[in-house]
């Protein structure tokens, strides 16, 4: 049966394709696949995406986007089980399912929460703060993120075809970018599962998602500067695809998850009876079998004290006997061309000088490798260069903490290390953070509750520099930015006002004085307008109210109560009021006292006191309607409201932004 | 006489070079100077950039470098007039100095400002918010921009010696990051001037900055993931530079900003009679004329209502003639090849169907053009294709405002457009800010302050998508984290502590207590460490506590007055604390009332109510030193304490910084 593609709305298989390409079942070998794109039409594929499903995207605001990744991963949840079936002959165990298939839908959950609690509910995201750029406030500057214009391609590697379709599906979807995933094709036959199941939950705007089954060698001619390619997979295939003339010339932006020799380092603080060396041992055991060791992420080098790197090897050769029986705790490599290159790795690396302990028996049909740990008491740098994709660690020795960092950045940039410490983080992280794109730090006390070296987060950035691809993926908000324009906008307050959908100070006010009532604390968000301010009278501060304060709050720092000790300070020209006081009187100044639509005054952000307020001073305040975020999915939404403070000669004193909940009617 | 380079600590200069490649006078055309890298030691400079260099800034702080660097700018303002006078023979105004010069020496000293006021004094850059990866807080998640291990390598344009240099540089010494100058040959002397300078004023660390004076074919050759690539220039050398091996394959950080053809667009809210037409000619009179329309920024198409294409050009051939004499207001082109170049682009658009004016009499010494203009009346590629980099501008009309959004994008991407608007901001953005890195709107109101289109200023980013190359520079500390490695860091409280220089919560702390003495109030910078934390008593709230808050306060809003009426409010279970009078006792709470290395409370940030206090609650409050910022220039120091509120039951009421200025000893 050849796998489908879905292109331009529709499931298409190739009528009479004159190449085929067959996909075995990686336990027994069996071909129960084939593939082909023979015919398929790519270049209407990518217009569709670029006008159906760059339309269908731009009619949701990134709240609305973000609740359908939640629908989403409830609705693969329910279906889970069917992938864990289809993707079994994968060679995948079910702890291997857990890993791809929940991880793919819990990426899904993430980034619908974070989506909505971290971005406006808009389609433009503010990255500010915004720049003063004329003295008189006329002329403002400012960044914002738009959606790229083009497409979202993914190309993706074999280990997870459901994790790694939807962790860069979920931050593109939020940004409001249609995808196109490519999925490698020993395993593209659960990308296509997953994606059916995508498909037919209705869930998704029609063109948010198509599907290459196959090869695609000329994708990328049908690139430019508007799309964005993911890709995950080989460094050789990374380097084909970056010297692409439309990625070279044509602008396209590419990014590349590659391949990386990731070290765990066992630092010189820990001795063999310390906990922490069981959970340095652990995370050695996990990497090397977790998925067959088929991970960009596993651990490859083991860099340890020289005098430990026996005992270290003994310690994971007995974990790994204890624990793992082939075919049944830990399961085939994808493809018997992965079996194939993974022993042609590991005699390579033998040739170079390591010594090989392979563990454990290897069943005779399936395309199993036998757990493998090489022990180095020699240099070599085929130890830093050669990833053996499959159950395999090399342990090497360190003569002191700064060789240990030396032969970590051997690796040539990372994905990820591990550094298991109590006292040396610091020196690591200098040594070795601009390395990685992660970096794992392990002791007794997070030896139970870490999520693992080789587990990419959706929050924390997945990636890194020099051989690991130089690209980043995930990274919660960071990612949905991967898929966005940053631009600068110059203009008046009111051009950046439109432009970003955030008052900013200067634009036009719609303005309302207690006596002239029509308080915006009155309005509904279905009232409310960015702009809408309060401006209330000058209020009085007297020496009394100041020492009042001060005894009911028991707030006496000198400042408030002690007029020559106050002087003596280099900020106040004497006792002043609390700063405390301020922001309170300022609520009684713009309150509303009666129930309206305003609910609660939920916070404040970025308060600064500019100029001390001290006794006979007054002060007013201005508030002004700046950030109106409706909520999707209640009743209300969140009011940011810009709030200065001024003296009675118009001096600002205090600014900063009053959040409240207002109900939307 | 051969303009030298500085290498490894040295000005070097081939001995007797085979290749000797001529600059000339741009108003002569008399050579003046001649450039050759024949056996320079290319590879021992990176090294020493790599060693020295990384070394040298490594032991500054961030604020440190900073401050170096307004050292910096003051040195080159004092001696900017011996770079002006240099700076002649390349063709360029004084109006161009001021450009060039004088711009690039205000964004050393916005760099500067910048560094200190939004950068921590440390060599890490936290870059927040952390996450909290396990439900008992023993393992957690941030992360940090750490820079980049390798040399920051200038490819620069001939038409900003200086400036072009000192953009780059600025970020990139901040970042800690050393530099290599590689600038373009026919007014490279003016960067070696400026660069001689740099090198006598004895500010700069050794090994800050290198200058390779002359072509540097195999610069590429000896870089590697550790390095950054910044190249201005032409698409065709920017294609040749990223097809590199060591780009492709090895890793190097590559960035470039290339050809734009960039657009000035007058929207249909703008008629002829407004003042924002007289501000839209006079953005195509200053783009066309400043630096001899020799800048990347240049408006190269005026895109107007169909009917007004003559109008603009009229207005805007008028003003020309009325104010540019060439070799008097407009100097010539860089190069004699230039001009030649730019003959042969405007030939091209006039054989494409511009209608072409020039204006002015061209003097007969010297590499000048002409001031022209290019009116169509007819769709052709050739003008969005072709980039004429002199005095150049074409003149084309649209139908309705989506038409000119879609010619605007028919530029594949340019580094920044201007739109002359009061209404139509939000739409036009939606439609051109993804092609563009800057979008600058003009209206009567910013006519006056604009800083213009062509200006890339400093706190705001420069480059584009696309044809502009792709990258990214400048837009103030974003600019700085071009030349750092963004890392993912996991790990316990206390890692992630180490690691990023703030306490983060769950990480050791010292603590205090009323009883016990030693408040970390009473605590110089010199002895305050991260952790040191006072915790308070438990304080009961009574009704008459809250009812006295709201009546002296006068925020009687009903959630604190009226009992019903609070009860109906879906947040509160009865009267509640105004969150002011819970922060206002939490100061009472942690107060240290006497004089003492705190000298003021000067903001605070993030405040955050999660649980409201009703009357017969009572609170309590725990402040923890986060992070402790010593000024370099002051002898006090930031302190952001990490408040948190709980009541009786341990619940947390309340999170917020407490922001505080502490003196050094």
């Amino acid at each position: 049966m050849i796998v489908p593609s879905y292109l331009s709305g529709h499931w298409v298989t190739p009528e009479n394709p004159s190449k085929l390409t067959d996909v075995q079942d990686a336990r027994t070998g069996e071909v129960i696949h084939q593939v082909s794109t023979d015919g398929l039409d790519i270049a209407s594929a990518i217009d569709y995406a670029r006008e159906t499903g760059q339309k269908n995207l731009g009619e949701l605001t990134i709240h609305e986007r973000a609740l359908k990744l939640k629908e989403l991963a409830l609705y693969l949840g329910e279906h889970k089980e069917e992938l864990y079936r289809i993707s079994d002959a994968t060679g995948a165990t079910q702890r291997d399912h857990y890993i791809d298939i929940d991880g793919g839908i819990g990426t899904l959950f993430t980034f619908s929460s974070k989506g909505r609690r971290e971005l406006p509910n808009s389609h433009v995201i503010e990255d500010g703060p915004w720049e003063p750029l004329s003295k008189d406030g006329s002329f403002i500057g400012t960044h914002i993120y738009t959606r790229i214009p083009g497409v979202a391609v993914q190309i993706n590697a074999f280990n997870f075809p459901v994790w790694g379709m939807l962790e860069k599906f979920a931050p593109a979807f939020i940004a409001g970018v249609p995808t196109l995933v490519k999925p490698a094709t020993p395993t593209g036959y659960v990308a296509e599962a997953c994606v059916r199941l995508m498909v037919d939950s209705g869930i998704l705007p029609e063109g948010s998602i198509q599907l290459i089954s196959g090869s695609a060698r000329t994708l990328l001619d049908h690139l430019d500067y508007r799309d964005h390619v993911a890709f995950t997979g080989s460094a050789a295939t990374a380097a084909t695809l970056k010297s692409h003339q439309n990625v070279i010339e044509g602008g396209v932006r590419f990014t590349s998850e590659a391949d990386s020799l990731n070290a765990a380092i066992l630092a010189s603080d820990v001795t063999p009876e310390d906990p922490e060396f069981d959970a340095y041992i652990k995370v050695l055991f996990t990497e090397m079998t977790a998925k067959a060791g088929q991970k960009c992420t596993a651990v490859r080098r083991a860099i340890v004290p020289a005098e430990l790197v026996d005992a270290v090897a003994d310690a994971l050769e007995a974990k790994v006997k204890d624990k793992v029986k082939l075919g049944e705790t830990m399961g085939p490599l994808a493809s018997f061309d992965q079996q194939e290159d993974v022993s042609a790795a590991v005699a390579k690396l033998e040739a170079a000088g390591g010594n090989k302990r392979t563990i454990g028996d290897v069943p005779e049909q399936g395309a199993y490798v036998a757990p493998t740990i090489l022990t180095w008491d020699k240099d070599a740098d085929e130890v830093h260069n050669i990833e053996a994709f499959g159950p395999v660690v090399s342990i090497l020795g360190y003569r002191d903490d700064q060789d240990a960092i030396e032969l970590a950045q051997r690796g040539k940039g990372s994905l990820v290390a591990t550094v298991c410490t109590r006292t040396l983080a610091s020196e690591y992280a200098q040594g070795i953070a601009a390395h990685h794109g992660r970096l794992h730090f392990l002791d007794r006390d997070d030896a139970k509750t870490t999520t693992g070296h080789g587990s990419p987060l959706p929050m924390l950035i997945h990636g890194g520099p020099g051989r690991a691809g130089g690209g980043e993926e995930l990274g919660g908000i960071r990612g949905v930015k991967h898929y966005m324009q940053r631009t600068a906008i110059q203009g008046t307050p009111n051009h950046v006002t439109a432009v970003t959908g955030e008052w900013h100070r200067g634009a036009d006010i719609q303005r309302a004085t207690r006596k002239e009532g029509d308080h915006p604390f009155r309005k509904p968000l279905s009232e409310l307008k960015l702009g809408d301010q309060f401006a209330s009278e000058l209020r009085k501060v007297t020496l009394e109210d100041i020492l009042e304060f001060a005894e009911k709050t028991g707030d006496t720092f000198y400042a408030h109560t002690d007029e020559e000790a106050a002087m003596a300070n280099p900020f106040f020209p004497r006792r002043v009021a609390h700063g405390y006081l301020l922001v309170s009187w300022a609520a009684g100044l713009f309150v509303s006292p009666e129930p309206g639509p305003v609910l609660a005054n939920y916070g404040l952000e970025n308060l600064r006191f500019i100029t001390p307020v001290t006794y006979d001073d007054s002060i007013r305040v201005e508030l002004t309607a700046k950030r109106i975020t409706p909520r999707v999915t209640d009743e209300y939404g969140e009011v940011a409201w810009d709030t200065v403070l001024y003296n009675q000669n118009d001096e600002i004193v205090a600014t900063y932004d009053v959040l409240t909940l207002v109900e939307k009617k």
